[in-house]
């Protein structure tokens, strides 16, 4: 059984973005309309990942009722070259003409519409959401291909398990996607040669979930009972897994670089 | 077993849109860039159930480089409620820029991406592809609920597969996602309390294919080798199925009548 590590991947990455940026710099804008304990951790994790590869940040603190001329100004600056919201966005503000304003070539959270359509319709190549294009990277990394494969993820939200089925379909796939009403999720998880969970229940998963040689990634991250860090696999009991990526060091430890990453390589 | 035909939502639709449209006239705008045997049986699908509904139906013959200027004034036209724009296009016009002008208010072929982008998003309230949606519709007149149901779909366009897959999901449906790439089609399709097919292989389903007590919703239309007009199931083999539409008579009876009334539910 291996584990899927993403420190050699997350390695590489910052080295050769670290290249990359020396030839052509790129700065982010950060936009927040409140400053709380979850944005500054947030905020913490892209600036220190921003140093590592020499990004530049600009951190925008703004008021609700600057939203729009706010993102209309970065959308002009030619100077900023990603955009992101922090979210959850104040209730005074109208989120959709907010996520439609931003200029979907800067939109590197996947917010504007027309970046989630260009996805659903199979064009893998804009900004796609983080988490599923980092499972997508790590597979590809330690070198499984998923044409044809049995794929079932276990979520179907706008940003995880939705945009993972799309980037799984345009591959060649099979995709099932479950969720919290799906009746004996069992009999999807152990058919299947790739599960990807994201249900955010610490350690939910235990080795009766699978068949033997399957791989599992971890997409969901909780705190258990005890208080620790946790994915929503149970990893002692995982021994017949072929692979699966660990909570800490797996597909969470990726995301802050791939969006940093999603910005250079246009 | 039974024939979920369509007969009978059609005409329950035609009595309701006929009423509805006597009270408020609506007005399709119908725009075609040539004239050749398919438009012109497209056309005649529709201006004949326009006309049994009494909706008016303004036929523009446009040449590409009027595309844009068309639909902008079609847009911008008060007494026009639904732009339909018959494809494929000639080459010469920017079709990605052509969907963005319609007026997502206006585009009953859900061409606009932000009507992609948000059946995507789990809002089924817009515009919706045609095919996808009267197979719900189906369903739903006959009684049957989806959610927590094993659902297999048997095509991953961006016309039928993905936004049938979004319709299941915003019902609480497992959905399953088949294609030319799956492997073992049959493992998949044999577990399915429901399974929508749209391979376009003239009756390329037998009862081999179902488990016992399956409901099929046959969304293919081809011309069998004897020239035979036939959906994507064996129709004499499903004995054991509980249910299945036929075609003709079923999905496909009903998507110009769905186009017209999508207007109206406006």
């Amino acid at each position: 059984m291996k584990l899927l590590k993403a420190q050699p991947l997350y390695d590489e990455k910052i080295q050769h973005l670290s290249a990359s940026l020396t030839r052509r710099p790129r700065r982010l804008a950060v936009v927040r309309f409140e400053d709380n304990p979850g944005n500054a951790a947030y905020l913490k994790g892209i600036q220190t990942t921003a140093d590592k590869i020499g990004m530049s940040v600009e951190v925008i603190d703004a008021s609700p009722n600057e939203a729009l001329e706010t993102v209309e100004r970065l959308n002009y600056d030619a100077t900023i070259h990603g955009i992101l919201i922090f979210r959850p966005l104040p209730p005074s503000i109208n989120e959709q003409a907010l996520n439609l304003a931003i200029d979907p070539n800067k939109d590197v959270d996947c917010m504007n519409p027309l970046n989630s359509a260009k996805l659903y319709m199979g064009d893998t190549s804009g900004f796609v959401p983080l988490a599923p294009k980092a499972s997508m990277e790590l597979l590809h990394y330690y070198g499984y291909t998923l044409q044809g494969k049995n794929c079932v993820i276990v979520n179907h939200s706008n940003v995880v398990g939705k945009p993972l089925a799309m980037l799984l379909l345009a591959e060649g796939a099979t995709v099932t996607i479950c969720h919290d009403k799906t009746v004996d999720l069992k009999a999807y998880t152990q058919k299947a040669d790739f599960v990807f969970t994201a249900t955010g229940q610490s350690e939910y998963f235990d080795g009766s979930y699978f068949k033997d040689g399957a791989v599992a990634i971890d997409i969901g991250i909780a705190r258990s009972a005890s208080g620790k860090l946790t994915g929503d696999l149970k990893s002692q009991t995982l021994d017949l897994l072929e692979a699966y990526s660990p909570v800490p060091g797996g597909i969470g430890s990726l995301t802050s670089l791939m969006l940093l990453e999603s910005i250079v390589n246009r």
